[in-house]
């Protein structure tokens, strides 16, 4: 984390300071808090868009000089654009950013930093590490975790899997090293693994050479909720849903509707929230307008969701 | 974490969520949080209290529907008590602790997290992990990182310097460590290293025998405030004051003032900010009334304060 800060936030905090819960209301200073994300080109940054934009309405209602300034990029040099927009014109007193990939945009979030603007990286870090004030993001190990400990769980007796892994990358590694661990010394075996790239498509083509190669499929440890949507598919289509069942992860809004609704093929979902980015917004907030220190690291959990807890991930207007 | 959360907090949180910034004021819901922390019997303790209280305030004022049971207990015996008066008298919806000792008070808070309450801990773990959803804590190893960063860079022609360690614990060899790994490779050199045990009187005697033991020391790593002092008043009367300077540690109001007012014997100090407590509330508190993910592990950065941001870190209504 960074080590010096010099900034001019000092002025905001004191007004949140002297009249709590009314963020600098008395004399009118205004916090203005920049918010960088990608565009909603697929599912979790749909949910990315739609957190971040429910986050900054609920904030700003509550917290009348709580200024935002989003900003959705389609690509890197877009976000780059972004950040440099959020200095040059609107002269934010903190950046909350999800990086699109962590080399291009190193250099202008260090630049913000520099100039003393609280800074928040989100889910994926910085190239560098040590620009930003507060960092926030998943939990892979957790995530690998705790599906593996589901899987051991409900089948005390072993049984057949197949996993479905993500793209080949260090997320993915430590996802699937900690479901390894954590079915280690159980009777479940898995029977096949191949990576389906975190693709629907390639999930379901996968599972259909799972499928043809395995007389013998008791569950589908899917990894991603993309991807059981893919293998569901296929599971469908050979006609042998009622022999098995599929847990997901990220916390897609269809999977956790199958979840509530007590579907067998779908018993739970393990959280990977694309809702971190209000977390995230928050906690940077909560920064302007209290005391409490929100410089750090913080590793948000990994939870399992089953019919009983599925209401309380379960978002109605998200479209993820 | 908790694997599973059966809890009822989905009420509040679909009533947070149907108007957004107004957490359940449309149905008179009520949240009930309760807080329970040690005494003020020291400094940091102090300082939590006033935090607490603080972050409490703020967040009634700005929440009518959130309400908060503060108890604040002298051993752990009554911590425990606290604990059961809030589940029994009254109902609440969550608890944030700040454990006095790990073990008396594992059992009790695995209770309530079992009768499904969220459970913040912070500072100080539990004997059993996967207690808690949200786990709230300083980082030592930063502590000591940026204490030796410090060092290093104020001396770029090395120098002889002493160092008081705390009471002999993993947080002690943690922050030293860390230290260590920090000064390597400059010409800082540790004349001297001996327990203070965190303590002002005992710091102040050990200082005294560096003091007769070393004609050249340069600086000295006090590594807590409250041995600063004690390590400032042997300076003093030995009235070596010139030639050397203290860095201490925690963000105690008596070591910022004099931060903030340029003192030569105290130019900076590292924090390790009771306000942590405040953190932990305001997340607590979030969770209820946003739909922002809030389980996880939040690891308070420990930040350099020096002249030019220590009215950033400074409290003047704390006692700490």
């Amino acid at each position: 984390m960074k080590r010096l800060m010099t900034y001019a936030a000092g002025a905001c905090l004191a007004a949140g300071l002297a009249l709590p819960g009314v963020a600098g209301a008395q004399d009118g200073e205004t916090t203005t808090i920049g918010v960088s994300i990608p565009a909603a080109t697929h599912g979790w940054t749909g949910g990315v868009n739609f957190h971040a934009q429910e986050a900054i309405d609920s904030l700003e209602e509550t917290y009348p000089n709580l200024d935002f300034v989003l900003a959705t990029a389609g690509d890197p040099g877009k976000q780059v654009s972004d950040v440099e927009d959020m200095m040059a014109t609107r002269d934010i007193d903190a950046l909350v950013i999800l990086p699109f990939e962590s080399d291009p945009l190193t250099g202008p979030v260090k630049r913000v930093a520099d100039a003393g603007k609280f800074v928040t990286v989100v889910d994926r870090g910085l190239a560098q590490e040590g620009i930003e004030d507060l960092y926030v993001a998943g939990d892979n190990t957790a995530f690998g975790r705790v599906a593996g400990e589901y899987f051991k769980e409900r089948m005390p007796d072993g049984g057949k899997i197949v996993v479905l892994r993500g793209i080949p990358t260090t997320i993915d590694n430590e996802r699937v090293e900690a479901f390894q661990a954590a079915i280690e010394g159980s009777g479940v075996e898995i029977v096949g693994m191949e990576h389906g790239d975190w693709n629907r498509d390639k999930a379901f083509e996968v599972m259909q050479d799972f499928l043809s190669k395995n007389a013998e499929i008791d569950a589908v440890w899917a990894s991603d909720d993309d991807m059981a949507l893919g293998a569901i598919e296929a599971i469908n289509q050979s006609g042998r849903e009622a022999d098995m069942w599929v847990l997901g992860g990220a916390g897609m809004k269809q999977m956790i509707e199958r979840v509530k609704s007590g579907d067998a093929m779908v018993p739970a979902d393990v959280t990977y929230p694309p809702a971190m980015i209000a977390t995230a917004i928050r906690l940077t907030a909560a920064r302007f307008v209290s005391n409490a220190p929100m410089e750090g690291r913080f590793i948000i959990d990994s939870v399992l969701v089953t019919p009983e807890n599925a209401d309380q991930y379960y978002y109605p207007d998200s479209p993820f």
